[in-house]
């Protein structure tokens, strides 16, 4: 029988033209990072199974791909029936094993911490159009700094390197949770029913309000809901209604902060538009204040989105860090580019050169040799076949010129150039 | 109860100044890839469990990590007692993918199609030191060519990406399966015999020679083996030597193909040595002919490695395809290059602009600004504290200059530029 020859359901390859756009892709968002100081690291993309539960990962922690124990250990957990298989997986996002890293390494590294990592994560989602089970996050963090310059470094960050890729007008959303969740209990609604609200909330912009509000009618009563939905109205009035929410118990800071963040990104942003939405939530339970996300007009959900986690890395031990991230979701981000037809072709070598007989093979290797020497990139096909076979491989790469060497040019000592581009 | 903040066994973690000189050593290994001709493909790091089993992978068959199923799928297996608990595994190496890839592809692809693929691979090795769980390969292949250009080329390349990085002198090793198993049968060693005796001269580099022919005795009788040392001795004397061994059936194709191969590569590469090794063999049994290894004098096993798989692809189905590839132990690299202290230290921003005072943080902000927009890259200490503190950050971040935007600056309209690396 022989065996399927595509990756597994949600997994995928990528052919030369593709993953040299993802490798440019890359070396950009790395570029952008670098100029802001940023710097990278790379952690294991297998961890403890202990690591990734438990930390506020939300939903995703359900989604685990879990490694099989090994050796005696396995037999041990089959033999007793209940035992826990799996003691290993893989991570399902870039932010826990970074707060796990820096744990470990904080005392040996630059105070504030400013890094990057770009990576693949797993997780087990259900297999759907759009939707894999392998993709990259690009995220860039600033560990140790409570400092709100922090959120606007992080946001100018990820802006810059959307902005240099050719996505010049996303939309940024910001918002503090606790800001929403005094709105919450000002509209007193009750603290069992936060959750359910926030999930309402967050359909907002992604069904009919209507709807969304009928359903909140039942869920916390109309008589919340009315008083909720007229202060979410008021308070996203120009600066005056996020100034006037101050005024809300424990509200002092949130509102201070977010108000010096938005007048700075304003000032230093000159393409997207930046404003407060305070019905923004983001899944993640590890978020501790600011929360923001990148929208563009092409795609449905997010195109990149952070926030505050102030409480992460004391969970691996050690005092706690003030913490502010942003993360890129590079899959949504190659869709946009393949959309609007940004992206960069394969990029072919300059030169294929062409091995005229059996004899005259290590003639075009040492041709090809030099010219690389050059900084000529150069192909030569490896056989000696007819040379019409061989401008249609140099044309199938490519390539501008395909070069003879046969006996004549040999004689003259000047190569024959055939330009693939223009016939 | 705090959890463990390292990586899992055998896992590691990459601080800044290490994952920059990772990210160096793969795009210069990129580069000179490119300048061959060889194109970048990616494959999913998560293979179907019957993808990677019972295609010739050796020994790194049994070091699989296994993904647990999930869902009803693992209820059901878990019910069944003996059932198979995995469906999904972690690949060990890139060829596998690669040529599952290939049987995939091949129709859409140039021909010849020579590739690269430089990721992580992962094995369940005992933990021990210098052996890892997860680590990277960096293979360049060339697929549907059977002529021997293909090898000179894939040596070629890898040669030169070790040169670039200042390997110079590297010694190459090279060999055909077949020559070494007509020499056995030449030698009398009965048919079940072959893979022992393999293992033992295997072992003639790694440790005393007196002690591994003893084994041999033992193994495949006196006879044979002084027949075979016999053989093997005079099988090395120059180019005659290898000549020679044309004469024995089945030989005249392969020493052929192997004496050309090694006339190119002694014209074509300047510095390493090339030879021919009789007793190469390399552990995986997809190998069909040729095969060849990098050793470098600071490492006891190779630095890179490859060879001849022309039966893999059609195992995925379609076709026999010729191939040849090789790939350089991207560890291993790390490591010479560390103590050669040839590896790129972490380059640190050009310039770290301070904050002299709350009010002055948008007036540092955009400084950083117009200096990323001039290619400079700048980094912005988050908050505003005192100016020691921050020109130590900067000193940390191994920034050129500390810039200070103060009142008397922005009066005078000239940034004060404090020099970290004079003092």
């Amino acid at each position: 029988m022989s065996i399927s020859n595509t990756p597994p359901s949600g997994f995928r390859d990528f052919t030369p033209k593709d993953a040299s756009a993802r490798f440019g892709l890359i070396q950009t968002i790395v570029r952008v990072y670098r100029s802001f100081g940023f710097e990278p690291i790379m952690t294991s993309a297998v961890e403890d199974l202990a690591v990734l539960t438990g930390k506020g990962g939300g939903e995703n922690e359900k989604l685990i791909f879990k490694i099989l124990k090994r050796g005696d250990k396995l037999t041990e957990a089959s033999a007793a029936g209940s035992g826990e298989l799996a003691d290993l997986g893989l991570r399902f996002d870039l932010t826990l094993p970074l707060a796990r890293f820096y744990s470990h390494y904080g005392g040996t590294l630059p105070k504030p911490f400013k890094v990057f990592q770009i990576g693949p994560v797993w997780r087990a989602e259900r297999a759907q159009k759009g939707r894999y089970r392998e993709f990259y996050q690009c995220d860039v963090d600033i560990l140790g700094c409570e400092d709100w310059m922090a959120e606007v470094e992080v946001i100018e960050a990820i802006s810059s390197a959307l902005g240099t890729l050719g996505i010049s007008s996303p939309e940024i959303l910001i918002n503090d949770r606790r800001i929403l969740f005094a709105m919450l209990d000002d509209a007193k609604v009750p603290h069992e029913k936060r959750i359910p609200a926030c999930i309402w909330l967050d359909k907002l912009d992604k069904m009919d309000p209507e709807d969304v509000w009928a359903g909140l009618y039942e869920e916390i009563g109309r008589d919340s809901a009315s008083l909720l939905r007229l202060a979410l109205d008021e308070s996203r009035e120009g600066t005056d209604g996020l100034a006037r929410l101050c005024a809300l118990p424990g509200l002092a800071e949130p509102v201070e902060r977010l108000s010096r963040i938005l007048q700075s990104l304003k000032v230093l942003l000159k393409g997207p538009a930046v404003r407060f939405e305070p019905c923004l939530v983001r899944g993640l339970d590890y978020y501790t204040g600011s929360v923001f996300e990148f929208r563009h007009p092409s795609l449905g959900s997010s195109l990149a989105g952070g926030g505050r986690y102030d409480r992460l890395v004391e969970k691996f031990g050690g005092q706690p860090v003030a913490c502010c991230g942003g993360s890129i979701g590079f899959e949504r981000l190659m869709l946009i580019l393949q959309e609007t037809a940004q992206q960069a072709g394969a990029d072919g070598p300059q030169a294929c050169v062409t091995v005229f007989s059996d004899e005259l093979r290590e003639r075009s290797l040492d041709l090809a040799q030099q010219l690389r020497a050059k900084g000529i990139s150069v192909d030569v096909y490896p056989g000696a076949g007819k040379l019409k076979n061989q401008f249609k491989y140099a044309d199938s790469k490519n390539a501008a010129y395909a070069l003879v060497v046969g006996p004549d040019e040999l004689a003259s000592g000047l190569v024959k150039a055939k330009n693939l581009k223009t016939g």
